[in-house]
């Protein structure tokens, strides 16, 4: 099967990175699709950024769809677009927090969200709010880490992190959720210092295409998130026009 | 005071006609300065359009932000990119969405929304969960309308809405909420008809804007609704950058 | 318009000072009654006081509707009485907790609630819960301050609510709602110190009166607040038989 | 032990028909002090009556405690005044709805509540709310009855009463709570008939009164109960001054 | 009345000491029947421990059903095999948890649990979840004691729970719930040390199943609690079959 | 991979069923060990046979730990024991219910739940509630068929199930979730017919088991599901002592 991972940040490095992440847990049969957007933010930390990313983004899921993808995966911590690039594609969109978060809760009783901005706090809440994970979740831990500072963590910022994960396993939580695409590759090394469950989304959102697509699964496309409606666009967008 | 309102679909017609409704309940020293963005879909009634509309209307924003407006209204009932708009913004911004619920638990015990379009249900369930109003709102009613449709609307489809809200009624609402910026301008009448409050967002939000400048309370900027980081930003939206 | 502000603790001193505090924010159109109860306690800092002041409250909302007023504002941040108010009265009827919670929720994503005596925090909870704000809410600070040391603040008891105010920024906060009727005169002095917004309850309901008065929307009689069955009251309460 | 059995609505002959409800089920060592409010509405049934009669009722609760009583019942099923009844009382005080709904979860797996006036459903929807019953009940069923109606039942009533009953069970409901003190008499005949446990909030609560008694458990006045604050009451209530 | 107190602990000695406990709070007339299963866990303190105790004592609720008693009492603190047992019995059948918590709420506004092994702490929760109780429940305290180390206190442990408790009551508790079975003896004593109300839900039950029985209610069998479908059963387990 | 696929339903020809099905889904080098346990009921459909089931599977549990398999199903919709298999567990513990919802949501913005007896409704809302998938459910819909009946579906228990889903399609699902593991090789054929995503847990719990096997998952030891304490067990669970 081909999976599109799709980075929302325009950061090209970064999607390398996860690239990298995705095909190390990827079945030989599946191929990945690393895609960032042509237009949009470096990284995505606060809603500006994410409102922008959202909207950028649905123009690569558009392209992928020409491309007979079997999955599109959207790799950035807030699930930026997710309900309008269902609306546009035909098979399974993925964001890669609900994909952690399932994955999470399968392993332990509570997980904690280690992640980047202090900001993008209110954006895992409404996240477990809306996915309905709130409960299973002991806490979120921010150590105001810039997104772009994790392609090459400095020893002073791969500290930070650890020490976050080690105050969450503290005060309840049993596994850790990587808040950030961008920290995929840390899993590894995280989950082997600690000793305890470390998810990454982006690498459980490769698993879970993988499982939908061999149990036949596609994307229901009677209600929510059938297929937009046509209609006139301008401007910058009307390439979008009666689609 | 002024106040900037913005009309996130991209129809002028549809902009004019709520300005016009704007301006009939605007206090004699407010200035309404109705705007839609150059960018974006003519109505917005899925997700795909809602999250292009909010990406262009931060474009408004920060051009209204340089003309020293005192409020912002985001003039459809999704109320999108509002987070957004607000990090952005030096003064309040108000959704119509929520400015209608707020008001509409001041007169009522309990208030239905009518909307448009069967599928922006979920958008406003989501509002409601956001805002904190689920347990206020008796229920949603969509006649699956088209936004434009509003516009000039024909006497069957009056009797489409006023169907629904005599079954809103029916059901146990006390008040109705309307769903849909489009419908700014029928507020009067079908509150006429029905003898129970009926409330138009665009309106509300219109009187809550003043309200907040009268009593000297601009937006918070401590935290959560700072001005975003800056930051490099390509194609399209490469005017964001090191904003 | 005239609008009905009635302090339900009957201290006649704390009723002129909200009065002014009122007046200050009310348009030059805007006639302002301020009243309080022949009957009841003199503050209001317990479950006893509040349903005590509950009914004396009531005979006010009785003969000030007799006055033709256009809205009634209790104003006691318990918001005593506001549903049975709302049956006897014939135009919209406001809570100053209400009033301010709402203001609040525009400008800041997350507020806090800033009182006097400790005990009144379970009102406070279960008014946020009753409206529906309980999520924007980042906590209730009580410094035991008595409802009437307001009146005439020491320089201690200023210090005492400014550290609550700080104590509740520096957890997230980024709003201070003020908890008291008997605050209102504070909350220019303490918005220019703490640098954030502070909204009181008195002026919040001023300006929301004044909104639904000029957007023609009254309260909602059809249900809930319809008005009271006619039947027979004993003794003390005879004056409300078969009305 | 002796339970100050509280009528608050201010007719006799409803006082004498749960007394005897109340006598039925009482130990022998058990002494029933039925009273009602020489002040307030004969009988409760919107929030206007029952902010009348918890102010009323708690002049009673006073004068009990004079008589050393070991309990008090608040016999309405608004359960009005329990608060402010606890922090003058210094023995247990019991709301008979929140008793019937205590029992009712013992014995079934989701309960219906069927009551008077269609009003009351508010009231009762706080209820459960407020003692976190809401997910045991299967719904509340309201006749339109007025609540004076219930002492010299008519059979046309009766039938009413019954009808309601039937659709609750036939919408998932397992057991009855009776909504209204003055069903107390009722539980029995409609068990029979019905063949599911009927719940009288009167007789629930005399053997939960009994049950704290015997246990040496009272209430707790270290915190949310504990006595008033002592203060200044003027005009007809002046009688609560200084206490 | 005959009460079947079933300890699902398969420790005697426990057995009787909380046996002496239910005997000093009944009425005359109630004749406690103590038993604990033939099969399962010396005590319950885990998952496993709980699944496996579960089992074991619908057996011994089996046998009690045929000695024709009046209620059973499940005495162990998560409330094992309620569900199930509630199916097979003819009678009302009671948790201890559920006792505790009704009672706890007619006490006081705020109530702590205080328990043993951390790791009932989820229980405990689940509990306070399905009943409905999580508003009402200040926090839960573990002290890491054994479940069998409380049957012969040493000093030190008591101490151990003394300080939960005061810590409890520090935190916002008004009254605190024995979170075992095997604390049912430390009411009293705790209760005088500390000043507050103590509630243990093997008393609480008793009281319960007492009043049950004198207001004629009986467990409900139409629905959710109806006699199990009759099968087969294999192995250890065939004395079910066709029952 | 060795996934343990534990149907707790006694029935042989069951557990061959779901292995076909299974097997079907797995990875060419996964294995799939089916296994039902020795002891209890031949099925599963009410609280009774839960109990039972989840002590009698715990011992399979414990015997496939000794065959080093990679995780474990527990292959009834109940997911009867899986906090306890947890504890015993090496390895992840998936129940087919939480592996169905977690992946339904996946596809579809709401999902029903289509199950057997109308009694296991209360086992899936209880589910829906502990996994917080309450919002994403938009109902559970049972026909009354036994678990048996599923083995050899008779054309008319065909139909039974086919209205159901249509039943819940009509009223707003998207998606089908089965609620029995005996409906598992029924997916692919009502997904054919009814032209949405039907979900069979089985098969969704292989993916889910092979996905945290790639991943290099494993379950969370260090707090909630850490190794049950070693204590002594009587009777006929005497070989879980000191274990």
């Amino acid at each position: 099967m081909q999976i599109h991972l799709l980075n929302p940040n325009t950061c090209q490095a970064m999607t390398l990175q996860m690239a990298e992440a995705a095909k190390a847990v990827a079945l030989p049969s599946t191929v990945i699709l690393p895609r960032e957007p042509e237009h949009g933010p470096l990284s995505i930390e606060c809603a500006r950024d994410e409102v922008i990313a959202s909207a950028a983004l649905l123009d690569e899921i558009q392209k992928a769809e020409t491309l007979a993808v079997d999955a599109h995966i959207i790799a950035c911590f807030g699930d930026p677009g997710l309900d309008a690039a269902r609306e546009i594609a035909s098979v399974p969109v993925i964001g890669i927090a609900e994909a952690a978060f399932h994955l999470a809760t399968l392993v332990s009783y509570r997980f904690a969200v280690v992640t980047t901005m202090k900001r993008t706090i209110a954006t895992a809440e409404h996240l477990l709010g809306r996915y309905g994970f709130e409960q299973q979740c002991s806490g979120i831990y921010a150590s105001d880490l810039a997104v772009l500072d994790l392609e090459q963590l400095s020893g002073e910022h791969y500290e930070l992190l650890l020490s976050d994960c080690r105050r969450a396993l503290a005060e309840g939580a049993e596994a850790i959720v990587l808040g950030c695409a961008g920290m995929a590759y840390l899993a590894g090394e995280l989950s082997g210092t600690l000793g305890v469950p470390v998810i990454d989304g982006v690498c459980a959102a490769v698993k879970l295409a993988e499982s939908l697509s061999q149990l036949g699964l596609s994307i229901a496309k009677s209600g929510q998130y059938g297929a937009p409606y046509p209609k006139l666009f301008k401007g910058r967008y009307q390439h979008w026009s009666q689609r």
